[in-house]
């Protein structure tokens, strides 16, 4: 019953075997060693991208936050919709690595960004010439911190929008797996072919011990980046331990199996909790993720019953009983079937 | 015949076991793992400080730079040792971390800090008053770039002067572990108990896949630390697997043996080097690293022969063949036994 | 019929007087001239702030970018009103001089903010633990980017409620002196009576050719302040001049007479202006600023006719003709009593 | 008997009187007023550079530091002379605005940048990849900080060494004049002729209250460098008063005239400490600085006498009376003739 966050559970066998089969022998260090060449290769043919460059950080803020450094400058505003990681928890690590530049917050109901909010942030950005700051990268978030997910057409509106103001894009893809299995599309299709120019693609919450890879379509930036990412202290010197993960987790299609699991298991979860009287499911489940509404009440007994999520909304003593909180339930890869269904029988309703 | 650095050999074999014991359940992330709680305690312990702040990040860089950036501040200098490796290796992420501080350049041959220097470059540090950078933090690195080890009573006096100013004193101990092979005394003596304020204890160049602690011995900072981790994107969400690589390090003085093997390595090979005409060693050989000399001919002849190693002061094709060069041979302690005697077997003398 | 700002009109006589004499023979550069040691006792006196650490800078955004460098920390967020000058007219300012902090920006109708509003901006600042970035200073800007004034009491609330987390407060004071004026109260009581901790005292606004004064109630952070001073490259060598100005203005009151002057412009073009038919006012009109709304093709007839005022949420060839705009009408101190009169005379209406 | 500094004597009465007349009336702000684009022009003319992008700002410290951000970036190291200015007397001001670059010493005797030395700096700096700060601009200071000049063909070879490696050359021209009297040559020889990319060009040691101009011959940065300054809180409302002081020092050669006053002020100096038995002129006199040594009883005596200059090498209480220590003596425009004579005279040889 561990519904707390996509990071709290293993990683997956096969990963662990890759670690053990790169553990043989002498390779150079700082990713000039072949696990990494192939790995590089890999991900320019899932992405069909065979001039990107490539880069494997050990953290999803380091990916978001180099990724950012590079595609702005300190006195641009990065534009992100409300609620996004980026913004509440990275703890200014954007800010940090592109030299202070600002975060413009868009309105963005159920985690997506609304189109005339962010043409109306945009058009705000530019007015106060040398004053303000100017306007910089969007980055949106694929899927969502809300669990859902922009379609390919929501993309492409978004990213026309940046990309007529000359401003380049920035796709957040700590659950980039969990989208593309709704989707069902392929990894171009969600990214360079709407209009993004680089991706934080996630590992660690699908399966990896702790991998992200970064991917510049254009690799005019490549340099610019692998000196921001020494500086940064993200360069690994045992690169291929990085490299046999991302390399596992792409192999046979891992990746989307996991994905594939982790939504289905939140599938089943809502499925079973609007079953459930006085359950309100906040959110489309489109993902892994469900956010669901019930009393207070509830939740004390479902946490005392040895539960885990979070409030997302409230705390256990902040009310009466009856009023409803709304919980965040993660489902990840690993995630025993029989879960969902002992976490919901739980329910005193 | 790989004598390139010490990052570029395996992970001690108990060290993947660590992490496949650790890769069980589901955990809290960020840290808040049973295996982090008893990996901080190990390290306590270890350095007879039941009050420090520990920390895990996953390069030395990184433990560096953040321990300076907790040290010191943006208007100081850090007096490091010409060649430090925050200075030549790390891209600037001391000044990244710090916000822009300096660092001061102290002699040292054979890659220690002469105490007169350090005195005269105190000296000079506060003499401008507003104008010119303030006196900061002094790192010191143990073992040296060179190979070489400070004795505690070296570490003493260099503390002192620090300690005298009211400056804090980081040690960067990438190698520690083979310098306490090397004075044999304890890690609190080379440590606290030798005036050290804040450690970057390595693992990584040490038989782990890629691990640092930082130890702050007054946990007075330890929130900044925190925070200062989080927002340079060095807080791993699934800490776990950074705990369990330290926790196999520390138990049953895997960490000692694995250093031992290391330093037994570069002494042989340094005597072997000894017996061959024409070949001088350059600096005394106190833990896992041989800085040799000889002509430009036989090192062309060896890297030929599938030898790995760097030249330090200069190149193949820099000068006449007869042109002694200085080579940087670095012993892991995965080294095979055999490996030193059939390199040394390979000279042309 | 220059109601552009008051940066557009002369520095006052008495200033360029003081210039004058001040240039006379060598003294000492950097601030240890007596000049500038009569001036920091002055502003004390002013103040009633005995140990108040006092300084000098050119610009009202170096006052405070540097102040707000030294209250907070590169990991926090500064609470401000939106729409505040440090957010919208600094180029991010504040964020490159501390570091990297965010600001947050508060719900502040008519320029202030609201008391509910901060309530909740800083109960959700510390939500994330170590995630998110922690509070930070709190800023208000006395009188108001909307030309409006905070009372005493209401300084007092918000002020209270950052105290109350350990937060200090800062008071941009670009225009100090009309709020002044038109609370009738003393600067002290504007000031650390009412929980202020740290002030942005300006001059330039008000008849200085470019000085402004930072002003710390607890001086605790002085060093620290010089240092990000000269870092920041806004300590003058030729430091009489800053001082020769500030004394001037300081000297028989001619900072309270020029204030006073320029707030009878704003009341005179308010009450004028309000007997205007399709005129409306729309903040209250406390200082010297009147933010009025009329239609844009009178706008038209009044910026061809010579008259120089922003629009303020809208562009001459925005949309129709009878659409009311926003003017924002600045009266500084040289503006000539005719000028309001003139002005509204060219109404067409 | 005022040698301390040339930023310790008055400004120059004509440009008190511009300020008067340009106090007149309203203008824009933020440099959008007439005065300013005269200026520009202006500057333009005096270096024979119609496109150049031409700006001011109150202080040399951020003249060379925004300049140098422009042209650098914050993972490169600047070059420069030991002891410049940018390295000692600034607080770290290039590395805060640089985002943390460092600066690379180089070995310059009586202020010149060895052109050997230079060579082996770039050489070195280039050689450790990704691991080490990449090479950046060169800064060379003229008039050097040992009041000497660097010949056209010194500054051409040194500047064709950075240019063949693609790194750009700043000039910090904070007596830009005073070399430029000494060399007889014309401002276009001493800068983009020379290989020049970017010039600080001060007016403060020469006569004004506070203004430098900073020139870039290659006007592609120019948007970044407004907002540069902007967000480095160095862009003046009220920017007239800077523009009407620079276009006083530009017209009929006042700037040319005073650094002439000054620089015959020194030699007259060094002609007369030249007779005095037991003083010894340390290096060329060039410009309008005289470094000299003599006995510390002799420093006793004239300090106490009321002279002011400063020790460059000890303090009076630094060892025995008959000890030689340097001082530096600056003569600034306004020395009267006296002066120097009335100095020599009061020596106790």
């Amino acid at each position: 019953m561990y519904f707390a966050s996509d990071n709290a559970g293993p990683a997956h066998p096969a990963v662990l075997e890759a670690l053990g089969r790169a553990n043989e022998g002498y390779v150079s260090g700082y990713g000039a060693d072949p696990l990494t060449a192939q790995v590089v290769e890999t991900i320019r043919q899932v992405f069909e991208a065979p001039d990107a460059a490539v880069y494997l950080v050990g953290t999803g803020t380091a990916a978001n936050a180099l990724a950012l450094s590079v595609l702005g400058q300190p006195w641009q505003t990065v534009f992100c919709a409300e609620a996004a990681h980026v913004d509440e928890d990275e703890c200014g690590a954007p800010e940090f690595f592109t030299g202070g530049a600002k975060l413009t917050l868009v309105d963005a109901p159920r985690g997506k960004i609304r189109s005339e909010a962010l043409a109306a942030a945009l058009e705000k950005a530019g007015k106060r010439g040398v004053h303000g700051v100017q306007p910089g990268p969007l980055t949106l978030t694929q899927a969502t911190e809300s669990g859902t997910v922009y379609t390919l057409a929501e993309l492409a509106e978004l990213t026309a929008m940046a990309r007529a103001r000359g401003l380049p894009v920035h796709l957040d893809g700590a659950r980039f797996a969990n989208a593309l299995e709704h989707l069902g599309c392929t990894p171009a299709e969600m990214t360079w072919k709407a209009g993004i120019h680089a991706v934080s693609f996630g590992g660690t919450k699908n399966g990896l011990l702790g991998v992200e890879a970064v991917i510049f379509f254009d690799p005019a930036h490549a340099w610019e980046f692998e000196l921001r990412r020494k500086r940064g202290a993200h360069l690994f010197s045992k690169h291929r331990y990085l490299a046999a993960q991302m390399q596992a987790y792409l192999e046979d299609d891992l990746w989307r199996d996991l994905a594939r699991r982790a939504n289905a298991s939140a599938r089943d979860l809502a499925d079973r909790l609007h079953q459930v009287p006085g359950v309100e499911i906040c959110f489309p489940v489109q993902t892994n993720t469900v956010f669901a509404r019930w009393p207070r009440a509830w939740h004390r007994h479902l946490l005392n019953a040895g539960a885990h999520y979070y409030l997302w909304d409230g705390t256990l003593d902040g009310g009466p009983e009856d009023a409803p909180l709304m919980a965040r339930l993660v489902c990840d890869w690993s995630l025993p079937p029989e879960a969902v269904a002992t976490f919901v029988s739980q329910f005193p309703a």
